[in-house]
């Protein structure tokens, strides 16, 4: 894709996290994109990611949807504010509440693709939806509910 | 505590899993007890296991709120079933579906302390709710429907 990831968009401050954080060498560092009106993100589990053999850890899952969601988020505010995302004043997202309904065993050695929808925005908070699939087969459904970032939590 | 945990007593072939096998070097390991009718599970998150900076990053906290809960969710039929953990046959759960809110960020320079209580024990299922609370106060409260593995998952 010719886009910019929403993640390399971050600024330095907000890009540390395990999840999405270009600057975090530890962590999973996924990317999502716009895909028309709904975002994705495909990501590559790693062999210790394991369940049970030969199927992707929930809490794996739970995580890259996590990221996904808030990343869109973010990614929905600036577009609906009409402006590029990284630009000045900032629009940051935290979760407020994850959900995630398991509907099948995620095999470990194909990458998962995330496609996530906006379902609500309202006031400082988007609700996103996110349909993970693997081999073509949806596996988990996940939602988001991201807040905007609390002044108090900012890093300026 | 002088008992075992209830990871310690899943059977090799379980205990690969991200989140709490004790045969994953890479995974995180948690380790999960009695504490009366509670559950309980102590873990240190890492340095790199960063939200932003200071705090933990949310899909750690699902991790552990996940396997605590599918952990929970098998020593409680183990003790329904008055067998002792890890005695046959075996009773392991999966997650179906998973539920995090987010009340207020968890600082990354503590332990954090999950305590779980069984919330409904239905035919193979098994409903946990957790409360994660790090120096003294909970910062997230999730839930866990747990069900017993399908055999066509098992691994013997």
């Amino acid at each position: 894709m010719d886009q910019k990831a929403f993640q390399d968009q971050y600024k330095d401050q907000y890009s540390v996290c395990y999840g999405c954080g270009r600057l975090n060498p530890h962590g999973l560092q996924i990317k999502s994109y716009w895909d028309g009106d709904e975002s994705v993100c495909q990501f590559m589990p790693e062999a210790h990611h394991t369940a049970i053999e030969g199927y992707v850890y929930g809490g794996l899952i739970a995580s890259v949807i996590d990221c996904h969601g808030t990343g869109t988020a973010a990614a929905t505010a600036y577009r609906e504010a009409g402006r590029s995302m990284g630009s000045e004043p900032d629009l940051r997202f935290v979760t407020a509440s994850l959900h995630v309904d398991y509907l099948r065993p995620t095999p470990i050695d194909a990458p998962m693709e995330l496609r996530g929808k906006v379902e609500e925005i309202k006031g400082r908070k988007v609700i996103v939806s996110i349909a993970l699939s693997s081999k073509g087969k949806v596996c988990a459904k996940g939602q988001v509910v991201a807040v905007q970032m609390p002044d108090k939590l900012k890093r300026d």
